[in-house]
């Protein structure tokens, strides 16, 4: 933490960051270029912050961060030793985790096991006291992630319309949460092939929330947002910002690959 | 004030300011550009003008300045003093501070406090003259606002909406003003967590509005504008510019964080 | 004029040029650089053009220049010498002056007097004849207009909407002439505060129309703007393009301004 | 030719170049640089294509081309000499000239004739054959254009609208034909006045086709698109891109207009 | 392959890469930079990939790369040896052979068969052996596509429109099926005249599909986009990116015809 540490009351910060490394930076300095990446990515970790580290594909930037973290004073600080390391800054995000509004309550659970599985009594209660367990890993993942390492990520973010044919925020909460329940039934069949991380910007960036994708396999991620696309909550109410990808790679292997190997070799 | 100074006839001059520090400048010039800045937010403030410093979050920009004061002479030679600095313009917005044409008026107040509270006579005008000093006390805080110390800060500048599906300025006065007391009443849940400034700048720049939000906790930057966009005024109406979020600090603090400190340390 | 003048068979050719001073221009160059401007203002005003300079509020320039008068080529060789002062050019606008198509006719004036003031004969014709002086002055201060000094100035590009709901082209010429009568109406409960020209584009840069606005307090710059958005021609048809809004200078003080001061100082 | 040519099967290929004179340009390079630009300009012109050269007006480019002829791999030979001369690419269009697909048939025209001017036999046959040679001269005059010196340039990029209101895509042929005569007409009222050039760019470039308008006076420029602005074709399906306007003047003139003069002088 | 290959579990990794070469590269740089271009291709191709290279029409780059091939990490390495050359990134597009899911089915087939063909026993076995032969062959090549040598390519990303007048992804599965098999028709009416590859990158890349179209007469790539403009598919349904045009040529050609030769010549 820093001195002044400014900690969401919360969730976490969340920062991804997408970075060009300067073609005219002597080769005799790529070195210590990629040793202060990683120091500052070391650092950040040492300071109970996570770091997801990507050489990205195409020419929106070279090398991608995924940072988060309690403490936005740090995050800041992370951004500003990338800086000096020098990387040249070509795109952010800043968000912070959240819990979605629409997940099950535990009266919906308690609803859903009487009704559907026709339990009740004990055999209810213990159930429920399974599932209440379950959320309350579920939910702590959503507000402090472990990231796993997958071979590749993306990232996009995204709002949801306010057009006058389609308006997300007019609908009620309970129209809201049935769409997004359909939406989340996509999304668990998916479940250990793809990581899903959403985080939520509103007021402090551009788009309403950050989507962000792990997979091994490159063709899940577009598998993924692909048949969502049908969903309603997509076909109807999403806009999409841009969208990053890149080969996740330990921070030492991320640099050697952008040509700041220790060896200053391109 | 400048020797001719530009001063509007209600109101004070709004420049938010947006700065890249060139990855460039050398380290040994480093600390006489923090010096530099620090010297021009103090000479500003000194001119009876205010200035709200951030170190920002994401790639947007390194600082952030929120400058306010009665003279637009003084302010343009303000946003030349950090260039000089030398600080790199990256993005900016130029308002005005200015009342809302839909608050409450005096014979609103009168008729509340008849058919809510039920008042008249004497106790009816005791209550009208609390009124009448606290909404001076409004009014001029929002013509000649002093901006708290608070963690974290958000700028976004907004329109309504003219879309032949939904036209803000078509409504009548009527309309908009009860839209506008419900957008108030969800902003007023709010007080004393979050300090919002709206001032205005059709004509003068390239959105209706500017939206300075300053709070502790960055969660209710979110909270606030994510719940607003609920609210008909925003979910039918409103029209979002970019989002810059940064962290408030002391300016030779937020020069500092950016690699501009005496040490002239990045 | 030049050797081979381009001019107008109507109207002035009108350049609003803004641009940027190198912040790498160094200080012994500054005073240089300005007196190249004021000497490129001094002589295209000599040739027998008009020139506005302002020092602009915010990051998207530093200063501004309206330039106008009756020959293409001279107002090139002007850009090309505000290039070489040199200044960076960040946006501009091409233009010509033009008649309003919707200005009131004669015979719209005669049936006016005889039915709303209920005048005959000779009367009439008197009241005629300063109605065709006075609208002679207008059109010749629309075609070839003497910019009066006033304070503050900002300039913003517009075109009508050719949306599927509002259509402005498909309306007729008796709709539009109406709408735009009662737009002028607004504009005139201005007149002496701010100063109003509408310039042509379609078919020259990327909006229909230029609009410049010069007062000598900022907040008219705003309230009529603001006003006339809520009249139909702007609620329902208007598009704008970005607002530019600056401090209205002699060319030497707004130099000095920039940095660009006989001293050289910044 | 080039040694490789790469000619389409019908038409000619044209591109649209707009080019920055790089300001860091010493002063003993740019008579150097404007005699590189003229030669690369006399070198297509000698290999069977032609150029138009313009002092741009505005921001968006100090100089403009129109290089159009059979060999694609050559006019890619000539922009890569115009990069060398040195000039910065600040923006471009690529096209084909084409037919238009809505021209009148033979078939049209004897209708027409039989209908309209009541003709017939011998008579009808004259005529038809006058109107033969006149339109194989008018489709000739589309492939391989031979552009007039005319003193003002302008062009933009445009598509059809495939908008949920108003979709050109799906009008039928015979819908499409008769808004493109009516179009066609407001274009011949300008016979003489300006010259217009449409090249077609589906799948090659960013917009459906290429406008370029030349005339002497600049009014003309703003009129044609004007008044074609209220044809249904234009109201209700066009969507335009950006304009570029300039002065058409031989190859040097405009390189000495934008200081690359023999004399090295900005 | 790279030690750590990222391989799609189906299709491949394609990659189209556009650069600038910078004018500031000193001509005694050149040649080796193309060299290092030409070997970057070469060791791709070398390792199992395909390149097809193009030089650039218009100021949007100077050269082309569609790089494709089973390793996301032996791509990204590729796009850095480019960058290394050196070659500056302008533009790019990342995304994934895919096979179509709207492709005729083996049950399509037999029912068209015995429906349009009358076919039944022993004679539609034998057909649809015949089918199943071609159609595997078309599904290699949709996944591992060999790219011909054709003259001219181009290239551009789209989306389906999701918009509330027009939503492709809230029509039917069937519905989908039978407006793409109609688009697939006026595509077969190309065959051989253009090779069409369409490659996947929803959520991978800002766009859901890239379109690769190759062809000796440049006509032809402006006549299928532009016949296929008219198809439901196209005007109602799709979202164009920009477009890219190019001269395809082996690299050491291309590297020469802008200014990367073995001579260093511009």
């Amino acid at each position: 933490m820093e001195q002044s540490a400014v900690t969401p009351s919360t969730g976490w910060g969340v920062l991804h960051l997408y970075y060009r490394v300067d073609p005219a930076l002597p080769a005799a300095n790529r070195g210590a270029a990629g040793a202060a990446v990683v120091a500052a990515v070391e650092s950040l970790e040492a300071d109970g912050h996570q770091v997801v580290v990507q050489a990205i594909l195409g020419h929106k930037a070279d090398l991608g961060f995924i940072a988060l973290g309690p403490d936005l004073a740090r995050l800041q600080r992370f951004q500003q030793e990338l800086l000096a390391a020098p990387l040249v800054p070509e795109w952010s995000y800043v968000s912070l985790t959240e819990l979605s509004e629409y997940g099950a309550t535990e009266d919906d659970e308690r609803a859903r096991l009487a009704v559907e599985e026709n339990l009740a009594g004990e055999e209810l209660e213990a159930r429920l006291a399974v599932w209440r367990e379950r959320i309350t890993h579920y939910r702590e993942q959503r507000l402090h992630p472990r990231l796993p390492a997958k071979a590749t990520c993306c990232f996009y973010p995204m709002s949801k319309r306010r057009g006058p044919g389609d308006n997300w925020f007019e609908l009620s909460f309970a129209e809201r949460k049935e769409l997004m329940a359909g939406h989340a039934r996509v999304g668990r069949t998916y479940a250990g092939r793809v990581l899903q991380l959403i985080t939520g910007s509103t007021g402090i960036d551009d788009w309403e929330w950050g989507v962000t994708l792990l997979a091994d396999d490159p063709v899940v991620l577009k598998e993924i947002v692909y048949e969502m696309r049908f969903d309603p909550v997509s076909a109807r109410y999403a806009e999409f910002g841009p969208f990053f990808t890149g080969l996740v790679l330990p921070a030492a292997e991320a640099c050697a690959r952008v040509g700041l190997g220790a060896d200053g070799r391109r």
